[in-house]
């Protein structure tokens, strides 16, 4: 029985008559293929990636496992279409916590026709994506039975400043997260899910030593996708959305790379910031640490 | 007695009555203030950077030392005017060969006018930028007595690919280096000149654990320059101009760091390429390590 996704947090989304991505109960995700060059370039790259075998295994679990493709009715009612079958990433979480990152400043593959730079640009631009390095599209932050899950609408994330996604991020892992910018973050899970051996952090560290090597793949406009159960149980991190993903030509993924570096260094000062300055306004201000340029009096 | 620099190979330079740097026999490199904001910019970087005590010292060695400024007589003699006074980076080595390498993919700061953004995003495009992360802006290499420097004019950085880039590279370390593509370099000074303790490729990742961390500035349009003397001897890395330096307001440089670790995936591999792979061949095509996603047969 194949139904609409209870969890997803960015991207096409099913229902109301609309085409996007199914599920069924056995843990697999229907994702029709996008129309003209980007459905065919995603299926192009999960049969290139899964077959490849200098893909190191210790990465490869980074990545949904790929079952191949089916024609299934399609969500809108439209009748046939062709479908990715990954595994669906969220079923094995309780009511998880879930947030899309896209990576890297530029969402834009080199060869891109002129009018889609200039609207991935315009919006690269827009959004957080030029300054940090990635920019977080989506999310839903499971609170308490009573409260259940809070996920923002799109409006909500065209204009977070970097403040904000450090906020956004602090709430990510507070058991009191909720839409109310005066309620400080508790982080009560901060260090189960982003902290430890095998928390979101490490798991971070180990894609970025690939990607100061790999030079097979250059994944533009991906996202980093992150998941813990309730109670910060689980946490890990798959890599998603792979449309825009081009031959990376010999030399490295820089572009995803330097977002990937720019997350792990706003994940790494929230695990190392005292519980005590986990306020508001620690998030929305820089800390000692990150005094600017400009507070040495020389722009006066 | 201020003169023209010999070894200059990128941005404006003196001689034939046009404005640019001088130097005169004590070590120090006496560039003029650029027109409008960007000389100003520079200068408040290096008065923000020269008294910055959270700068640790062995990166500090990667800055030219600040001498403050002075009014001299403009080498394109259009009279008096402001010059930034800072150590002369080449000075200190018999023959040079030196390398300008304009960092990230992007060169310009997010908060530019309009018309700034489309004049740096055409020519990230056109040259290796966009792709690289980085591009080489110029370069001077010493071949012997007789030969003396390989110099190319500007034209020659223009249309640059990765091959080329890859190419130039090794012919940097090679005491054969001459613009005959069908030489191959034989990287006679790669170990001594990349390689070791205290060689370039140590000096980048020194740069690189500091670009991880640090979020005081963003360095736009900021060049490595990469010097050596006769022999491969005195090896060093400096940033050098600072007109598009911004505030990094509590995020990394994810934009410079992405190109400074792609510069040292193309160093690293010149280093572990054998000997005999370092003809125009390996050069020119991609290892077997660097096979591409179209090598698997999936675009057919």
């Amino acid at each position: 029985m194949l139904k609409v996704p209870a969890h997803q947090v960015a991207g096409h989304q099913a229902g109301d008559g609309k085409l996007g991505p199914l599920v069924d109960d056995s843990g697999l995700f229907y994702k029709p293929l996008q129309s003209g060059e980007r459905g065919s370039a995603e299926v192009t790259f999960y049969k290139s990636f899964s077959s490849n075998t200098r893909i190191p295994e210790n990465i490869r679990r980074f990545f949904p496992v790929f079952h191949g493709t089916r024609v299934l009715e399609a969500s809108d009612g439209s009748g046939l279409c062709p479908h990715l079958v990954l595994q669906d990433i969220v079923s094995g979480h309780l009511n998880p916590s879930v947030m899309d990152i896209k990576m890297g400043a530029n969402t834009w593959p080199p060869q891109s026709p002129e009018d889609y730079i200039a609207k991935c640009l315009k919006k690269d631009r827009e959004t957080a994506s030029i300054q940090l390095g990635f920019r977080i599209s989506g999310f839903q932050i499971y609170g308490s039975k009573e409260s259940e899950f809070w996920k923002p609408d799109k409006q909500f994330f065209k204009s977070l400043s970097a403040q904000d996604v450090r906020l956004v991020l602090n709430k990510y892992v507070s058991s009191n997260a909720s839409p109310d910018l005066g309620l400080n973050p508790n982080c009560a899970f901060a260090s189960v899910v982003y902290g430890g051996s095998t928390g979101i952090l490490a798991q971070l560290q180990q894609l970025k030593a690939w990607f100061e090597d790999q030079t097979i793949y250059h994944f533009y406009s991906c996202s980093v996708l992150m998941v813990y159960g309730q109670g910060g149980s689980g946490a890990e991190v798959k890599l998603v959305d792979f449309a825009h993903v081009v031959d990376g030509e010999g030399v490295i993924d820089h572009n995803f790379l330097g977002g990937l570096c720019s997350l792990i260094k706003f994940i790494s000062d929230i695990l190392t910031t005292p519980p005590d300055e986990y306020s508001t306004k620690a998030c929305l201000q820089d800390s000692q640490n990150n005094q600017s340029f400009c507070d040495n009096g020389i722009h006066e």
